[in-house]
């Protein structure tokens, strides 16, 4: 079997058809979704794009694999799923995006080279590389903000579009007076970019992954990668003006939650992106560009599965759709991601299993607190492999896609790092205060915020839009207690023993007794006489040394 | 300046003459301490050699490095006191015991061989050799407790012992009708090893580390790491009858402590090692020759410390000493060490810093509560290096030394794996449920206990011993749960951000604007001049793409 896992970029998990969304059709996500399962309640390990990732690719929380924030290098030697799939004979490919940012220091102190297969996968995170390209070719008077070089450049310059930076000029611009209209600029999400549609970058993505499938060589892996529906927010003709302002789904927002707010949501709130997001005409612009691009991820996911199809790969491919993180869209007063709301850290998430043992959960839908830690464990389980439970922190989907019941986690734990931000700055906190903790049981959502803060609580079955801050009286004790308890046990999980397996562990016991380590014995007899027979022998006299020499001092 | 960094594996902190043991007279570590500071709260992160000293030479906790038990290999690329040392010119030397078991997976996995310099660190936990001998030369029916071979056996072949493990027939073994009386056996511990005493393990270490200094070029960082008074329990004449029954300590032990004991706590005094010191026989025997060890230790240390003075190095060379435990000696109803009562987890812990900056603090002591963590960071900032304290998680102990009252933390934490035990096994929990946490706060002493127990508790300044555990009932639930949440923002610090400084975190704020990142436009006014004229241009109208092909699909 392969795997083709699909990830989109700051998808949210309610821009679905089949996710509910009320005039957002989205019909070849739902096509994997009547021949799959649909997670409910999938949570990112946090809602930042690197972090997200690199404990999707590890199965690991982020404060367990130290790749907190974007940027951050996750630190040699750190498994992958590449390695965990390698080692099963499984390739593990990437056709697309990862934010990853290679750990250069710990690879110069391993005398490690990025010119060797092996320094190659460690500076990608494991992955071999069909194409990367993390989709951001931002660029300013420090040069671009992506150290690597575009392949997605390449092709626009192969095709004609001129420039250095075409990403910027062509396919994340729109076109005004004859001057180039940046994408950037929320005001001109309304115009078309100015690239011709197969250019632009979610269809050339599907094209190289296409590319790959018909050339590889099971069993693979493959990571295809989408930096879209992320911002810049422009799309090409037709998709820019598929939808407008009363297609948008009403904003999730109330005045009370900008009254006496938590410290850090009040910061978050009064950020630029929030503030831009606040009003109206942004949004009205921003919201219809957004969809267009999810309905050119729909088109272009049908356009795989039809090749998938086609080629008869449908019948031995697992397909898993899925995000980084979502996008608040204006949302309780903000932009961008970062805070734990739903349209923030929870995420799409579809499961098609080709394999008969699927058969009778297809078109389902499961609302067990799943993490996006739980992928990695689930592709080693579905090659077949056994999963190093020491190493990856997630479990295996498997269960619940074949029908199962199995027990399952109590509460879905997500992190964020904001050290980098000038929310950090603004709040007077050090850069390791600068760090949130989302604890939810399916009914409360807890937020811990280190600094000595109070945490922010929301019961979800009261208030299913997360409104009213119960963390700010006492009211709430018991369950703050209840989940600060979750989270303490989270906090000596056993997240570093990864160097020896319990089985390991298990089967060494009692060895050291049969290597003659016997610090217990008062005479002998205590232990079987194949051990103690070589505690006494006749004492052997040719040594050197004299009575007198020992004395001397 | 120079770093002589002594280690004695589980010596006890109260069997020193200046930490008032009222029989041994250790007048060397008295000399120390008199020019130094003896620290009378020093903790160590585990009370089980490997996993305690991996902690003291990475400097952090057994939970952030993994290797938390005795034969858990360091995961590769973990940094340790070597790495940092040497980043700043001092270089880092063992000569004795580190207790280090190599990744070797992970090595193969980054295609690391132990025959390149880099390699070779990564093996021996980031020192250079100068004499690696863990002195533990078990022999069983399935080999060598320890696959390295021993210098110090090949020491003794030289001066003429004879057999394959000369440790093991006369060092560590007295005589008995003609018969090889090993020291393994508790009975034989009052016979005198049958080596002559120069050749035994303790002087045989110092010539080594004398050896070393004579030839050193500064500055350096010795770790003189020797295995005693560690067992087997034997030491040579005249050292073996120095002492008898009538010099032992009062055993601290209470029947209170047999009565319902915590679970976990009674599964150790059943144990086969806390059986026999539960026996008076046993002691009578064994604490005498425990005695005697040290006070060779003793001797020996007065051997090095003279020699320093002779050549000049006092003047210029730190000297520190300390343990990687304790013993508990039938205190407690228990031998060996592996829980938390003091004569297991505290560790005696002197330091003589030669410079003009420490004058005002020479023979004093100091109570803070202090980490075997903080060695490390000490040793980096005493050579003048900056402690990198987003990988280091213990803090410079140099302002103690220098008479300062810094800002200091509220509770000591200390840790147990004993997820390779029988008593693992005994209590049907599962490896990664076998694990105890310590929080002590200088008055109150909880253990927490994975796997549903309750907790332990005791309060020091009522009950100094340590008998009366007052997790018991619910009148001290005040304290545990105050304890409890030292353990829990314990359990969320920062312990895995290591590829990434603070000081490299704030200077990297707001960098991705200046190149081109820029996701909170609504129409450009937002940033200033030099990065908005990147926005606009003219349009370039020479890429072969048409509208028509745009449309096409």
């Amino acid at each position: 079997m392969n795997i083709l896992f699909i990830m989109y970029d700051q998808l949210r998990f309610d821009y679905l058809s089949c996710a509910g969304h009320p005039h957002l059709q989205t019909p070849n996500f739902d096509r994997v979704a009547a021949k799959g399962v649909r997670f409910t309640n999938a949570f990112v390990q946090s809602p930042i794009c690197g972090a997200s990732r690199m404990s999707t690719y590890t199965g690991r929380y982020t404060s367990s694999h130290g790749a907190q924030w974007n940027g951050f290098p996750l630190r040699v030697g750190e498994m992958t799923l590449g390695d965990h799939l390698r080692e099963i004979g499984v390739g593990c490919w990437l056709v697309g995006k990862t934010h990853m940012r290679v750990d250069a220091k710990g690879m110069e102190r391993l005398g490690l080279s990025q010119d060797t297969v092996i320094g190659a996968r460690q500076a990608e995170c494991g992955f071999d590389i069909w194409v990367r390209d993390d989709g951001l070719w931002g660029q300013g008077p420090d040069g671009f903000y992506d150290q690597n070089r575009s392949p997605y450049n390449e092709y626009l310059k192969s095709k004609g579009y001129d420039g250095e930076n075409p990403w910027a000029d062509y396919a994340n611009a729109g076109v005004e007076d004859g001057n180039i209209a940046s994408g950037w600029m929320f005001e001109n999400a309304d115009k078309p970019a100015n690239i011709a549609e197969e250019d632009s970058e979610t269809p050339w993505l599907t094209s190289e992954a296409i590319r790959f499938i018909d050339q590889a060589d099971g069993p693979w892996l493959a990571h295809v990668s989408y930096i879209k529906p992320h911002w810049p927010y422009i799309v090409p003709a037709p998709y820019h003006d598929l939808y407008g302002p009363e297609h948008i789904a009403p904003t999730i927002r109330h005045d009370v939650e900008r009254t006496d707010p938590h410290p850090v949501y009040g910061a978050f709130m009064d950020s630029k992106v929030a503030s831009a997001f606040q009003q109206g005409a942004v949004r009205d612009k921003v919201v219809p560009a957004y969809m267009g691009l999810i309905k050119q991820c729909d088109d272009q996911l049908g356009r795989l599965l039809d090749h998938l199809e086609d080629t008869g790969r449908a019948e031995d491919t697992m397909i898993v759709l899925t995000s980084d993180h979502g996008d608040y869209l204006g949302d309780h007063w903000l932009g961008e991601k970062d805070l734990f709301h739903m349209p923030s850290v929870k995420v799409p998430l579809i499961i098609y299993d080709p394999r008969p043992t699927a058969d009778n959960t297809r078109g389902t839908t499961c609302d067990a607190l799943v993490e996006a830690i739980d992928l990695a464990p689930t592709f080693i389980d579905a090659q077949g492999g056994k999963v190093p439970d020491h190493i990856l922190e997630g479990r295996s989907l498997l269960p619940w896609l074949h029908g199962g019941l199995p027990q399952w986690r109590e509460v879905a734990i997500s992190e964020y790092d904001y050290s980098g931000t000038s929310v950090c700055e603004k709040l007077g906190l050090s850069p390791r205060d600068a760090r949130l903790f989302m604890v939810f049981d399916g009914r409360f959502k807890m937020i811990h915020a280190e600094g000595g803060f109070r945490p922010m609580l929301f019961d979800l079955e009261t208030d299913p839009e997360e409104f009213f801050d119960l963390g700010k009286g006492a009211a709430h004790q018991a369950d703050i207690d209840r989940l600060y308890g979750h989270l303490g046990k989270w906090g000596r999980r056993m997240s570093q023993r990864v160097t020896k397996s319990d089985a390991e562990i298990i089967a060494s016991r009692g060895g050291s007794a049969r290597k003659g380590i016997l610090p217990f014995m008062v005479d002998g007899s205590e232990v079987p006489e194949e051990l103690t027979q070589t505690y006494r022998g006749p004492v052997r006299q040719n040594h050197t040394t004299s009575e007198s020499e020992g004395e001397e001092r």
